[in-house]
């Protein structure tokens, strides 16, 4: 059995119950981590702006947009659910391939059981089976489809939504080769985007078209039966070197959902730890901004390829600017989301420290690793060095850590919070959504 | 200036008033033969599954489909245009890159026209820049993108759709930036999708995709503004060679719709030196199906490539067997719509002689050339050489011939051919609409 087919075989046949405990609450994590991202971000200019462009040619208003009161169509509820969940680059990451997970799968999921009656059970089987699936073929193609410069959110994001909401639409398993193609074929995404409106574009564009190809794959609209391992198929035509093996590796005993983490600042990963020690040097000197000699960063050179944006003026561009992050650690003490409005990009104290922060690329230094090292006007070094980053896989953020962003984000939605704890217990999603879309 | 910028700057600064009149012609050619195709593939299973499947989640029905009574949005009508324009492969061709140019930019276009006034003037000064700016981004790619297993239809047409939309639209030269990038990460469409209906898919979601950049771009949604030549742009991730300075070269004095070329045959263009001999046989000795012994095809290697599919059992198959091609020219002395359908792949005289035939990839023969040799059960050998295939930039169809095209696909549409053969001398394209939307 090709790849394709054996991914399909399981998407069909997989049953949240025989999901581990474990597991199991770490989509529930997921679903609370990607919540509340969506309401902080519900309205963004990026949401706005597209609501503007699009939305005179949405379809029937059966469906909710997370964090908003307009209702729309489905299909656009996912567009709109993905752009606000990442527009703030705050969602989950895994990793191992750099992908925001939950994104894709959870905006369209949102989007259909606002559309449609939907039990906790299935609404959390179909999100761990599009969760489970995205992943695998991100690691498939992993770093080579990266390094090329692929936005593997958008990109493996597709197949996420697309098996996912093929889970909920019972698909058999022609339909759910087809659907797999027909996500391949529109796998879109590029890294040139970072720093704009548009990577946000990503994960919606992922969700909506993911969606759109279970609908089309339900239909009888057929595609290539190779999707994945063709030799012009997804994986060989979006990545240089390829291990298709890891498309089907373990599934139904090892779960990517537990190597998934959650951000404590809404900023590009890489950034974090070198945020993480300003702040450690800020809570323990409280240093003057203009006392402020030097700053200087060594970091992983990946830090240098994503995030070496400096003549920055707007609060998109300090995300992924490691200079921005060192300065709003230092002078506020905290890398929240006011922390990236265009207003804090142009604050003179943070642009002041900004400007006196330079970086460099050190191989000898992981990911999840920063030195920081601020020299003051007096002569004196205060240094910090991150070895493990918050929020990273090994110092997780606590369930309580994760309410407390979620209650930052959406400070109103306290019901939402507690019932998206329990979501799988859930009879009906309905209540949930009704809770997050008034 | 980057070849993003002076791109833009050239869409919203050209005018169809300095286009020569061999271009305009030749434009009016591309709309005609768009145009016949799209009346003749708009009842095809991909265009109903696509409007079952997604019709429920349609916008307002301002916009008209091409060949259906139906009404829908004017993305849609966008995506669905582009199925039906493409679905027998039967659209327009440019050798050099491959692209089928005219199916991205005129599908958007008809549907924004169907929704809005638009001169006949505007439209087809539309047309002529979405044509040359996508063809313009095909090459600096090509090939080594198309070689990689990209469909260039899809992800160099999605720019076309976007500019042409741009232009109608009066875009600013920041919004069109943008727009260009839009496109740029919504680039997609892969050829391992080739047999089956995702094919057509192509076409239909860069004219709809590249459509929504417009309006998005429009509405100032912000974009990476290299969205072509940036590190992380187009050209580097979606192709391994690329030659930047093709985006901008003799933009206002060459026309690259020069190159355009019409298909006698709706299957992959590739075959049609193949078809073009077996006619010519069949025309010249008619030979009895069954007692044709052997047919031994010398072709170029890209159609070994390309059109090597020998087990089939589908009409859609059969566009990509250079195998079925030779049989039905062999057989029928034809090959029109009606020779690749499911009947016609099954008919027990066609599957005789394509089972009976052997090709091999030969250097020395180009892409326009075949060698056609048909051995039968008395001994006799036939033979012939195809020098220039039929519809190819030294032998082109004339207007005569693609009326007759056009009249094949629509027998029932002559007022619309009067008056799309005219269409940049309409007051409104309205009525061009009306006539073929009825």
């Amino acid at each position: 059995m090709s790849e394709t087919q054996q991914l399909a075989h399981w998407i069909i046949n997989t049953r949240v119950d025989i999901v581990p405990d474990d597991v199991r609450h770490e989509a529930r994590r997921a679903l609370v981590n990607y919540l509340g991202c969506a309401l902080g971000g519900a309205h963004d200019e990026a949401v706005t702006f597209t609501l503007r462009a699009l939305g005179p040619y949405a379809g029937a208003p059966t469906a909710r947009i997370l964090g908003r009161i307009e209702r729309i169509d489905p299909l656009h509820a996912s567009l709109l659910n993905g752009i606000s969940s990442h527009v703030y680059d705050y969602d989950d990451t895994t990793p191992k391939n750099y992908m925001h997970p939950s994104s894709p799968v959870a905006s369209a999921l949102f989007a259909y059981a606002s559309a449609h009656s939907v039990s906790g059970r299935d609404f959390v089987e179909a999100f761990i089976t599009g969760f489970e699936a995205e992943m695998r073929i991100g690691n498939a193609v992993y770093p080579a489809h990266y390094d090329a410069g692929w936005h593997i959110t958008g990109t493996a994001g597709v197949f996420g939504a697309a098996i996912a909401i093929g889970k909920l639409l019972q698909l058999n398993e022609q339909q759910m080769i087809w659907t797999i193609g027909l996500a391949a074929t529109q796998a879109a995404g590029i890294r040139e985007m970072f720093g704009s409106m548009a990577k946000a574009l990503h994960p919606g564009r992922a969700a909506q078209n993911g969606y759109a190809s279970a609908l089309l794959g339900q239909a009888g609209f057929t595609a290539g039966i190779h999707g994945l391992e063709g030799p012009r198929g997804f994986c060989a035509v979006q990545a240089a070197q390829y291990d298709l093996s890891k498309i089907t590796a373990g599934l139904d005993r090892e779960y990517e959902l537990r190597s998934n983490t959650y951000k404590p600042f809404p900023c590009g990963i890489v950034n974090h730890p070198t945020i993480d020690g300003a702040i450690q040097i800020h809570d323990e000197h409280h240093p003057e901004p203009r006392s402020i000699q030097a700053v200087r960063l060594r970091v992983a050179p990946l830090v240098m390829d994503l995030c070496n944006q400096t003549d920055i003026t707007q609060g998109l561009q300090g995300k992924f600017s490691v200079y921005h992050g060192a300065a709003v650690g230092l002078v506020r003490g905290k890398a929240g989301i006011q922390e990236y409005t265009d207003e804090a990009v142009n604050d003179p104290d943070i642009r002041y420290v900004r400007e006196h922060t330079t970086a460099t690329g050190d191989p000898s230094v992981t990911e999840d690793q920063a030195h920081v090292e601020v020299e003051l006007t007096d002569g004196r070094v205060l240094s910090k060095f991150v070895e493990q980053s918050l929020g990273n896989i090994h110092r997780p953020l606590s369930d309580g850590q994760l309410s407390a962003k979620f209650l930052d984000q959406a400070p109103h939605h306290k019901h939402a919070l507690e019932l998206a704890w329990r979501i799988d217990e859930l009879h009906e999603v309905t209540p949930l959504i009704h809770a997050v879309t008034a």
